[in-house]
Parts: C-alpha cells; sequence; structure tokens
C-alpha cells in the first residue's frame, strides 16, 4: 500500500460491481477489531474482517497484556479488594485527564463487570493473585496489578483498589488475549480476508445533482451527507473492493507509525521508537477524514519510558537540573508523560546501593547506573548537571523522608527513606532492553498514539458538524477513546475491546 | 451565524445564481486578510473581502503591533545593529520550534526586508529608537524591541539583534497598523463587504457520475477532488452567494473562542480567556476541513503569561515547588508556554525589594506583591509551598548570582544579582491589568491558537493527500504558520501579513 494511494473516498458510482459483499466489515485485526467482528456476529450480522498482515493480532499481541478493570470483578474480590465502578470512574477521570471522555469514562466503568464476563467467557484467562510492587510487567504470572491507584492525587479522589488484570501469561499477556480472541473468531462464520489492506472508502452521496431552486437551500447543508457504503482494498497487489450493507468500522489503530502525522499533529512524540506492530499508519483516521470525520486529541501520546520501575520507586527521579518532578510511586506511564512532556526526556534515576539491590535480579532487566559517586556533590559533576543541583535536591528529599514525608510531590511513605552514599544515577535516554521486547526505550521512550476519530460510545464517528458519518464506526487507537492527555496501561485494551463490541454491535444494528 | 449552520460545502449545482461575483474572494478582515487583499487587487484581480463585524481590523487591531523583522532593516540599522536574514533564520528556528515550519522560516526571513519596504511604503510607522528591558509593550514609542535574542539558548545559535519591530504608538500599536492597511483597502477598488460572515464553501466537484468501467479508477482517486469556487455567507439574517473566479483566501483567524474546538485540540489552552476580538471561532478551519484540507499543530498555543518582565528578569519565576524552570530573560511568551505546559500556571514570580523598585511605576502595570516576608522560610509558608522549597531555591540562585552565574537556565550576568530579605511573591494567576488591554490575564494568561490550516508558501491550502484543494488559499492563525510550539511576539502579525500577501498574489493567478 504506497503513500501515493489516495485516501479521497471513491463515489459508489465509480464501480461496476464489488468484489465481496457483507454486512459489517470490520477493517483491522487487533484486539478492537476482534471485538467488533464477534459482537456483530452475535447480533446476527455477515461480517467480514480485513487485516493486512498475514494473520491478526496487531499492536494489542505485542503488548504486556494489561486490562483495566473494575467495578468488583471475581479477581478483585478473590485478592481481597472491594471495589465500585463509581470508585473506578473517579480515578480513570484523575488518571486519564484532565477532559478524559467523561461519556466513555462511565460507560466503560459501568460495563467493566459485564466485559469482564464476557473476555473471561470466551477463555481470557486471569489468575486470582497480586502482584504488589511496581513494574511494567510482573515477572510472574500473577494476574492482578496496582496502576497507580494508592498514589497522589488519585488516591485522594477515588478510593483505591488495583484494576490492572493482566491476562496470564509467561512474560507479555497481549498474545495470549489475542489467540484468545482469534480462537473465538476462528470458531464464528466471520470471513477473515488476510494480507488485504484498505487504502480507501467508497461512499453514496446525495444531492450532488442539481434539484432545487429553492434559495433557501443553500442555508441547509447537504441534508444527507455521504454515506460510507465500501471501502476499496489492496490484496497483493490488485484492488478489491467491498460493499458493507451495514456498516464499515475502522479499527486500523494509531499513527506512531507515520511520521509526517506525528510532527503534524504530535510533535512532542517526533523521533521516539513506537510502540507498535509497525504498521500504525493512520490511514484509517486519515481515509475517515476524508469523507468528513472529526478527530480529537491528535497531540496526546502514551509514554514507555525506560526504566525500571521498582528502582525510581525506592530512589527518585530528576530532571536536567536535579529537581524531581512527580511522586515516583505513580503509574509509571504518568511518569513518562511527565519526563517527555515537561523536561524532554532529559531525566535520571537516582538511587543508593539499598534500593538497587531490593530489585530483584530478574526485575532489573540488565539495567546497571551509568554513574557511581561517593557523594551527591561527585554525582552531579559526573553526570554534568549543575553545581548543587542533586546536593540540594537530596538533602531536601533525605530531610523530609527521615521523617516519612515528601511535601514536595506526596509519595507514600512506604516508598520513603533517605538515601545514602554511595549514590548512582541511570541514564534514563540510553534505555533498557526488557525480555521479549526487543530494544525497547531507544532515545529514552516508546510511544504510541491516543488521538484519532471522535466518535461516540457506540462508536459512531461524529463529523465536522458533530453529526454521524453515515455507515462509519471506529474502535480502538484509530480512535480518541477514554483518555484525553493522561494514561493508564490496560486501557488500551480494555478500551479496545470495549468500545469495539459496542461499535461492532451498532454496525450490526439496521 | 448560528453553530447550527453545517459547514459542509454547497456544491455550486445547488446555486441558481451567485449574488456576488469577483475573481479573489477573501473571507476576514485582518491584518492577513488586508495584506492578501492588497497583493490580490495588485496582481490585478477583481477583490471582495468579507468581514463578519462591522468593521476591518479583527484581532490584529488589538495586539500590541509588533512585527517581526530582520536583515537588517533601516530601523535596524538607524539602532546601530548589523543583522542578516540568516541568522534571523536560525534564532526563529530555535524560538518558534521544535520543528517550525523551515520552508516558511526561510521565505519569510529571506522576504523580510521587501516586506518591511513594503509596510512603510503603505505608511506603517517604525520609530528609529531601540527600548532596551524586556516587557511586553514599551511605555514609549520606541520602534524597536529585542524578543529574546540575546538569551539562552538562542544567543548560542544565532548572532542576536533586536527583531521587534513595533509600530509607533501611544500604547499598543496593533490599531494604527490596522488603521494604516484599512486605508490602504479603502483608497483601492477592493470591494469591502462588513456584517457579511462566510459559513460555508461552495466548490465544483468532478467524477461524481459514473464515467467508467475500468476498474483500475477505483485506485486512481478522484483525478480532481472539489474545487472552491465561492462562499455562502449570511449578511444580517440573510443568506448572500459569491462566487470567486480565481480562488478563496480564509483569513478567519485561530479557533481560541471555540470552547469545543480547544478541548478536542488543545486542552492545555481550557477555561483561559482568548486574547483576541472574541471572533477566533476556527470557522473558517472547519469550513475547510469539510473540503478535505489538512490541519496542523492544532494543540499550539500562544501564552501571554500575566507578568511584568521587567519584574520576573529581576527576580525569578518558580512553580509551585519552589522551582524555576526556566531563565527569566528570555521571551516573556516562551516563559507563558513554559508555565502553562509544563506548570499548570502554578507559578510565582519572587523578588526583593531592590527589583520592584527598579521597574518604574508605571511599567508596573499596578501590580504589586501578594506575599512579603522577612525571609525564604517565611515567604513559602505564607504562599503554602512545601518547607525548604524557596529556602533552597533561593539559596541556590543567591550563591551562583554573587559570581554572575545562573549554570541552572543560564540567565545572563546582567540580570543576576542575590535576592536579599524582604521578600516579596507575586501569584501570576491573579492575573494584571495592563493599560489599554482590558482584564487581561485572568486565570494567568491569555492564550491564542497556533496550530490551523497546512498551507505551502504561497498560502495554497493542502489536502490529506497532502494536494492542495483547487482553488483554496489561507494566511494568519486559521494556518498553521511559521511555528510549531514555541513563539515570539511579532511573529503573527509578520506571518499573517507576509504569508497573507503570498497567498494573495497565488489566489490572483489564474
Amino acid at each position: 500500500m504506497s503513500e501515493k494511494t489516495p485516501v479521497s473516498a471513491l463515489d459508489v458510482a465509480e464501480i461496476d460491481s464489488f468484489d465481496h459483499e457483507t454486512d459489517v466489515l470490520v477493517v483491522g485485526f487487533g484486539c478492537a477489531g476482534a471485538a467488533a467482528a464477534l459482537e456483530a456476529h452475535a447480533a446476527g450480522a455477515r461480517t467480514t474482517v480485513l487485516e493486512r498482515q498475514s494473520g491478526g493480532g496487531g499492536s494489542a499481541a505485542m503488548s504486556g497484556g494489561e486490562i483495566y478493570l473494575g467495578g468488583g470483578t471475581p479477581i478483585q474480590t478473590a485478592c481481597g479488594f472491594a471495589d465500585t465502578a463509581e470508585e473506578m470512574e473517579k480515578f480513570l477521570l484523575s488518571a486519564l485527564g484532565p477532559d478524559a471522555d467523561a461519556e466513555k469514562v462511565g460507560l466503560y466503568c459501568r460495563g467493566s463487570l459485564e466485559h469482564y464476563r464476557w473476555l473471561t467467557g470466551l477463555g481470557v484467562p486471569f489468575k486470582p493473585s497480586l502482584w504488589d510492587t511496581p513494574t511494567w510487567v510482573p515477572p510472574t504470572d500473577d494476574g492482578l496489578m496496582w496502576m497507580g491507584e494508592f498514589a497522589h492525587p488519585h488516591c485522594d479522589v477515588a478510593v483505591p483498589a488495583p484494576r490492572g488484570h493482566r491476562v496470564t501469561a509467561d512474560g507479555f499477556g497481549g498474545r495470549v488475549l489475542m489467540s484468545v480472541l482469534g480462537d473465538a473468531v476462528a470458531a464464528s462464520d466471520v470471513a477473515v480476508h488476510t494480507d488485504t489492506g484498505a487504502t480507501r472508502l467508497i461512499v453514496e452521496r446525495h444531492n450532488t445533482a442539481r434539484h432545487s431552486t429553492d434559495r433557501s437551500s443553500s442555508d441547509r447543508g447537504s441534508a444527507d451527507g455521504p454515506r460510507v457504503v465500501g471501502v476499496v482494498a489492496r490484496h497483493f497487489g490488485e484492488t478489491v473492493t467491498y460493499r458493507a450493507r451495514h456498516g464499515v468500522v475502522l479499527t486500523t489503530g494509531g499513527f506512531a507509525d507515520n511520521a509526517d502525522m506525528v510532527a503534524q499533529h504530535a510533535p512532542q512524540l517526533v523521533g521516539l521508537p513506537a510502540n507498535s506492530d509497525g504498521g500504525d499508519d493512520g490511514r484509517g483516521i486519515v481515509m475517515a477524514q476524508a469523507v468528513g470525520a472529526a478527530v480529537r486529541h491528535m497531540s496526546a501520546g502514551q509514554v514507555g519510558i525506560a526504566l525500571v520501575p521498582g528502582m525510581m520507586v525506592r530512589g527518585m527521579i530528576v530532571n536536567d537540573q536535579g529537581q524531581r518532578f512527580v511522586n515516583e510511586d505513580t503509574y509509571p506511564g504518568l511518569v513518562g508523560q511527565a519526563a517527555l512532556f515537561h523536561h524532554g526526556l532529559k531525566v535520571w534515576v537516582i538511587l543508593d546501593q539499598q534500593a538497587y539491590e531490593e530489585v530483584p535480579e530478574d526485575q532489573r532487566w540488565g539495567v546497571v547506573p551509568h554513574f557511581v559517586a561517593e557523594t551527591a556533590d561527585e554525582l552531579e559533576r559526573e553526570i554534568g548537571m549543575p553545581d548543587g543541583a542533586l546536593r540540594t535536591t537530596i538533602g531536601e528529599y533525605n530531610r523530609h523522608a527521615a521523617r516519612g514525608e515528601d511535601p514536595y510531590f506526596h509519595k507514600t511513605a512506604r516508598w520513603l527513606r533517605p538515601l545514602n552514599p554511595p549514590l548512582a544515577a541511570i541514564d534514563v535516554r540510553r534505555g533498557i532492553t526488557p525480555p521479549e521486547h526487543g530494544d525497547a526505550g531507544g532515545g529514552g521512550a516508546e510511544v504510541f498514539t491516543l488521538g484519532g476519530l471522535h466518535t461516540t460510545g457506540d462508536g459512531a464517528v461524529l463529523d465536522l458538524d458533530g453529526g454521524t458519518v453515515a455507515g462509519l464506526y471506529a474502535a480502538g487507537r484509530a480512535t480518541s477513546g477514554l483518555h484525553s492527555w493522561g494514561y493508564i496501561s490496560g486501557t488500551s485494551l480494555g478500551d479496545g475491546t470495549f468500545f469495539g463490541r459496542r461499535a461492532g454491535r451498532a454496525a450490526a444494528g439496521r
């Protein structure tokens, strides 16, 4: 699919006959696409999924496999935690904001128990055991994780409960999730067309002929805008056309792999490696924009910062001037956003020997300090920080930590302890190489985009007038989902599957 | 012009006859619109300007009146400064970035001397005298200002020269600029239709009829997309149609006054008052998007932070934790962006009595300290900062300032001096009320948007495929201009008039 292929929609009048017909056409076979297809099919619609790669999975299959669920799931209950949809909602509005999509967050939290049952009903495994310390992915197969719910300021807003439900796996769980969803699709009569990349939407336009001499018509708008009735795709160099009688669901992912789109819409992510399957080229977003779809939050991004959370939480994270800027016990993804968006990723993890050694070797992911020194003065000189930068910051931190306090950023007492020489520093931009994850963190972080198509809670794509684009639905990272600026792991697989299901059902409705 | 009026384009086939015809139709009569109209007219095109208000001026008329010009203007030369287009270009790429539009910056800098001559040829007055200290607008009628060219890190990148050319005025100069441009338009035979607000574009579509049975046509794109041939406007409740034989130039301003667009595209600006004439509703941007136009940098914003630069530069600016975050001698607009985007505007100006008294009373704009204390400890307690926050920051600042150094943020020695008790703090969120500027700074800053339509250096509007939308041009804050994230005053009037002229000329060409 060359960049040269235009994204502008094709008028259905230009099509002689379609190569394929279906009721609901799902474009993309990641977690959102699989969920959409299963639910469209369950609603009685003939359903076809197009996938550009030779098999399903998408970026979801490469993820850690956390799904943010709550409201009192059996896993939470088994681990001894009470939870309600209301507290979950308060937390997400706090952590995903400012200006998270309140309607979507409400739907998501109130529907969380049912969504848990749907996932487990398909066979998605979760183990009822808690992993209790900060990490990206537990080295065990524990099924429940904290996602910063106990951290300031969220703990003042919502009663904390762990809600990171991690698909049981030996390592990253995304592949297990996608294997279960893929099996469910295979067991249905959803048709899956792989190696088939959608390039353009096909629309039916009304009101293009001169049909009125009434002057007022010029003020009325095209009474009905374009209706999406299918897509043009490429399959091994051939053009193939699909008619979707009920609707097209775009689940094509974000645009982290499209350098031009990133530069235009999310300049702060420029130059960082994408956390994706390489196919997050934004094509679905632009195809929809070409028929008048609205987008939002295009500058937002998830930042998988290249550090070991267990080291950071036991020490501190500082910027170029030796200044702390966040409570180190908050969700590491929020640390990543603060580090990139406010400090250009010029950040260091500072710790002492005890902090380093308390992190079990299998959780260190090979990270060793880049600088070690007998005093803070020496450490700041070695790093090249201003004279006094680390000395004053560590002095202040230690003075308060000795009393179990952090009046600056409110890290909880559990992780507060004066840091004692010798001291060490880890340059976050040097990256880490976590197991099974290639060269993650080159440049200090891996990113993906959070902005995209503006959709309703049912996945209908909104147009520039705030109406809906007839026949067009979307879910997953092709859309702006629950988030605005903030991000908590588990809300991509969660948002993708939850709103993918809703989009599939809505598209199936006549 | 109700929000209910659809923005989707009207097909020309629905128009019986146009109420008005012209060659070039300019939508909006701010600085970009005036410049576009003058140049389209000079190029021989019949030109009409639509303005929603009852008179021209737009947000430009309310501005300070700085135009960023350089490369050795007569004003710079008279004040004893040498300058080149190359150094100007290096500075702007540094100050307006990251990822400022290098092509536009290059055109702008190389064309700056000619643009100066065009402006002065029309009668725009500039006085050849330098105002030498940091301020938003000089209290004198001095015509040349520094815009942070000597500040770190820009001074390491480009040879500093003052390039803020301020239209001679008793106070804010924007009204003088717009008066001169308005007089020039009035003296021409450009037609100006006031009280006329454009609501939709009118397009001619090709390829909507079935014209091919060749399968490959489905992969070719609509060989020619929609061509913009006019606009629908409202004039005192009546619908009026305009045909533009050569082109439409959108100079409709940004979207700072559209709360919904701000929330969707520039969430960090939410809730802050707009620095505008109240009409920056983004309508022109969305009208163009409805015919397939691309936008970029929609999250970028200018931040007119509510502080007196002369106080800040003599003291320091700190965040909620008492941390400095910027060299206080950089352009105050860059301080504003850092304060809002990285610190949520929870910032304070800290100064001592000498610093306060050194600012002449006519430059204090009525600002008096909100907290005064005998020691840093007492001051931080009064403000409610963490114990030690100001004590350590002021201690470090003073220790280095005594040696004329600022290893943290590299403020120049001219403004470095230890701060001596008693100390004072100004809460930036309490705002200021500069003369002639109403209630500027409620909430700590006034903002406007910097993102918008993606245009070429000639003002042609680009579509989602990277081609141009036939017949459509744009300039000014309706476009993403020179900037990406950074902002220096003078680049809005500068960008608007410079690229407005280019768009007008391009639209006039057949």
